[in-house]
C-alpha cells in the first residue's frame, strides 16, 4: 500500500524543509527575521475587518459554486478601474488565487501535456502541474539581466505538439519584474501563432514601483479567447487567510469546464468573499500608502543588500520579493546553517533557497528568495544579521 | 486550443443541468421546494456565530498547512467522545470534506488506478476521481435492499490489480444507509487482505435515528495504517459555508504525502477554522434538538412518500438524505418537468435525478435522491406537490 508517483513527485515546498529549524531557533530563544515568507505584516483595511464583525446571518450556508454575484460585480468595477471590461459571469471566484491555479491546469492540461513558465518561477505552480499530471518546460531569465524576458526565440525552442499553456506572473514572484509592453506583446504573439493557453498570475499588480503602466493579459488584443487570468485578494488587502481569489477569462468553454471543478468542490468560502466585497472599496488612501510602505521598504532592503560585499540583487519593479545572489556555494546550506549554527545578538535570519523556485536541477544555488514584508526596523536588523552571517559561514565563497 | 480532455470527462453536477429550470421557475412566481440539495435551515450554533464576530485581529493572514493546532486540539477532543484517541498531528484540516477528498484521491491514487465505491454514490466522488485521472469501480446496493452492502464476494470480484482504494461513506449519502459492524468487519478483512487504502467518509455521523451503535473506519483494529477519514464541521454545526474539513489519518506516510498538496495551496480558511473551533464546545442540548428534528422529518418525510401511489422509499438510519422511486421511466425528464411544465397552486418540487449517483450509466433511472433539510410545513406542501405532480405527468408509467 504506497501513496501515489504523483504524490511522490510533489516538490515540497522550499521553505517547509528549513521550518523546523527555525522552529528549533526559536525554541532556543533566538528572534528569526522572517524574510522567507510572503505574509504581509500590513493591517487589513478596518471595513473589511467591520464587514466581518457585522454580518448578521443565522446560517452560515453554502455560496454558490462561482460565487457571490456581489462579489464578481464588485470585481467587475474593480477592473473596470484598469480598463478592463468585465461581466460578472467572467468572473468565477475560487478558494484563493491557489485554487485558479489548479484549475486553470485541470481545465488546460492531461497528463503529459507541457507548460512553459519562466524560470525562477513560483514554486507551487510546479507543484500544481506535479499534481496534474502535466510536464513543466522552462526558459530561463536570469538575475544578471535583472530577469527581463529572454528573446522570444527561446519560447519558440520549448514549444513542442505537447505544449498547451505558457504562464506568466506579473509582476513577478519571486524576481519582482515586471513585464514591458513590449514584452507582454512577444508573448501575444506566441500565445497566437501556437493557439496556446495564456495563464497569467497578476496578484501583485498593485505593486509597481517604477511608475511604467501595468499591462494585463486582459489588455492584449486578439488573445481574448487564449487567455486566463488568475487573481486574488489576499496581498493587495492583507488578507492572505481569508482564501479568496478568482479566475477570469472571456473564453466561455473554460469557464464552462471549470464551473464542473467548481461544482464538485460546492463553494468558495462564504465569509471570505464578504469580506472581500467590503475589500474592493477600500480606499485609495489605504492602497496608496501600502503602496508607499512596501516602496520604501523595497528602496531600503535593496540599497543595504547591494551594500554587503558579495551580495548582488536587481532592484525588483514590483511585487514585494526580490532574488539575491549570496557569496555561498549551497544557498539552502546556508539558509540552514543560518537557523541551526548562528545567531548575532540572539538573532538569526530565514529566507527561501532559491534552488526551489527552479524547474532546472542544479540551478539559482547560490540565490535566495527575499520578502521585504518586514517592517523597516526589522529589515534593518535583518540586514546586519545577515551581514554577519555572511562573514561567519564556513561556505563562503 | 481545447480544454483538458480531464475536464471533458468530468461529470457536471446531476442537479446544476436542472438549476436554470429552477431559476426560470421561480422568475415566473413559482415557489420551488427544495428537495435536491443538502443545504440545511437549520441554525448554526450561537456560539460560532459569536466567536466570528468577536475576531479581534488587525492582519487576516495566512494560517499554517495543517491548519490551526487549537482546532486540531478541539477535534482530537470531540474524537475522544466517540473513543477514538488522536495525536492533533494525526488531524490535517482542510478546505472542506471536499477537499480532504481530493488530497486523499491525489494522494492513494494514479491516473489509471482504480477505487471502488458503492453505487449509488456522492457523485463528486466520481468528479474528484476524474480529475486524478482515476478509474472508478463500484459495488452495486439496491433499493430493494434497502442499500444494505451486498456479500463481500461483490467486492473482491472488483479488486485487480490497479485497485488502490475503497471508499465509502458512512452514515451515507444518498442513501442514509448506516453501515452494520458486521459490514464494517467485512470491508476490514477485504481491505486488510488486498492490502488498501480505506478512504471512509464519516461527515453524517451526529444524524444517526435508530439507536445502533456508529462504527467508524477508525473503531476497526488492524487497519490503522490503511484508513483516511474523512471528516467535516458543515453539516454537524449547520456551517457549510465555512469550508472547513478535516483528513485524518494514523499513517505518517499518507500524512507526509498530503501535506505537500496543503503546502501547495498554502492554507485553509482562517476564519472558519475560528468558527469551528468554537463549535465544538457547541452543547449537547443543541446537538439533540438538531438530530430529534432531522428525525423528525425523516418520519414524516418517508411515511408521506410511501403513501403516494407508486412511490417508495426504505427508511434511511442515518444521514438526511434518501433515495427514492417514482412510477416514471425517467426521473430526469420528471424532475425537468416539474420546473417547466408544471405547478400546483403555484408551487413546484425540486429534486436531484438518481442517475447522476451511478457509477453505471442507465441504473437509477427511476430513483431521486431527496434531502429532508426544509421544515415539516414545508415538507409537508412538496409531498402535496410531488402527488399532484405524479398525477398530472404524462411519463408516468
Amino acid at each position: 500500500m504506497k501513496t501515489s508517483l504523483r504524490s511522490t513527485m510533489m516538490p515540497s515546498s522550499p521553505i517547509r524543509k528549513l521550518a523546523v529549524y527555525a522552529d528549533q531557533a526559536k525554541a532556543r530563544g533566538i528572534h528569526v527575521y522572517h524574510l522567507n515568507i510572503g505574509q504581509p505584516d500590513i493591517k487589513t483595511p478596518p471595513a473589511a475587518l467591520e464587514a466581518m464583525r457585522n454580518i448578521d446571518r443565522s446560517v452560515l450556508e453554502y455560496s454558490p459554486s462561482q460565487g457571490y454575484i456581489g462579489l464578481r460585480r464588485k470585481l467587475a468595477e474593480y477592473y473596470a478601474g484598469f480598463g478592463i471590461v468585465l461581466d460578472p459571469d467572467e468572473i468565477i471566484i475560487t478558494t484563493g488565487g491557489s485554487e485558479a491555479v489548479l484549475f486553470a491546469f485541470m481545465t488546460c492540461l492531461d497528463p503529459g501535456d507541457e507548460i512553459i513558465v519562466t524560470d525562477p518561477s513560483y514554486a507551487n505552480y510546479m507543484a500544481f502541474a506535479k499534481s496534474c499530471g502535466a510536464v513543466v518546460k522552462s526558459v530561463r531569465t536570469r538575475i544578471e539581466d535583472g530577469f527581463r524576458l529572454p528573446p522570444v526565440e527561446k519560447f519558440e525552442e520549448q514549444i513542442g505538439p505537447r505544449t498547451k499553456a505558457i504562464l506568466i506572473c506579473n509582476p513577478n514572484n519571486p524576481t519582482g519584474y515586471l513585464y514591458t509592453r513590449k514584452e507582454m506583446l512577444q508573448i501575444r504573439d506566441i500565445v497566437k501563432k501556437h493557439d496556446l493557453f495564456l495563464i497569467s498570475d497578476e496578484v501583485y499588480r498593485e505593486f509597481i514601483y517604477t511608475g511604467k503602466p501595468y499591462i494585463s493579459a486582459l489588455h492584449l488584443a486578439g488573445t481574448e479567447q487564449n487567455t486566463i487570468l488568475i487573481d486574488s485578494v489576499s496581498k493587495r488587502y492583507s488578507e492572505c487567510g481569508i482564501r479568496i481569489g478568482a479566475l477570469i477569462t472571456r473564453n466561455p468553454e473554460v469557464r464552462a469546464a471549470v464551473m464542473k471543478f467548481c461544482q464538485a468542490r460546492l463553494s468558495p468560502p462564504l465569509i471570505g468573499q464578504i469580506i472581500a466585497e467590503a475589500s474592493v472599496d477600500t480606499p485609495e488612501s489605504y492602497m496608496k500608502a501600502v503602496h508607499d510602505e512596501y516602496k520604501a521598504r523595497r528602496d531600503f532592503l535593496l540599497e543595504g543588500l547591494n551594500k554587503i560585499p558579495g551580495v548582488y540583487s536587481p532592484v525588483p519593479p514590483g511585487a514585494f520579493y526580490t532574488m539575491v545572489r549570496l557569496p555561498v556555494e549551497d544557498a539552502e546550506d546556508f539558509c540552514r546553517w543560518c537557523l541551526t549554527d548562528f545567531e548575532y545578538e540572539g538573532q538569526t535570519v530565514m529566507m527561501a533557497p532559491g534552488a526551489g523556485f527552479y524547474t532546472e536541477e542544479g540551478e539559482g544555488r547560490n540565490e535566495v528568495r527575499m520578502a521585504y514584508v518586514l517592517n523597516r526596523d526589522d529589515l534593518a536588523k535583518a540586514l546586519v544579521v545577515l551581514e554577519k552571517a555572511l562573514e561567519a559561514y564556513p561556505g563562503r565563497k
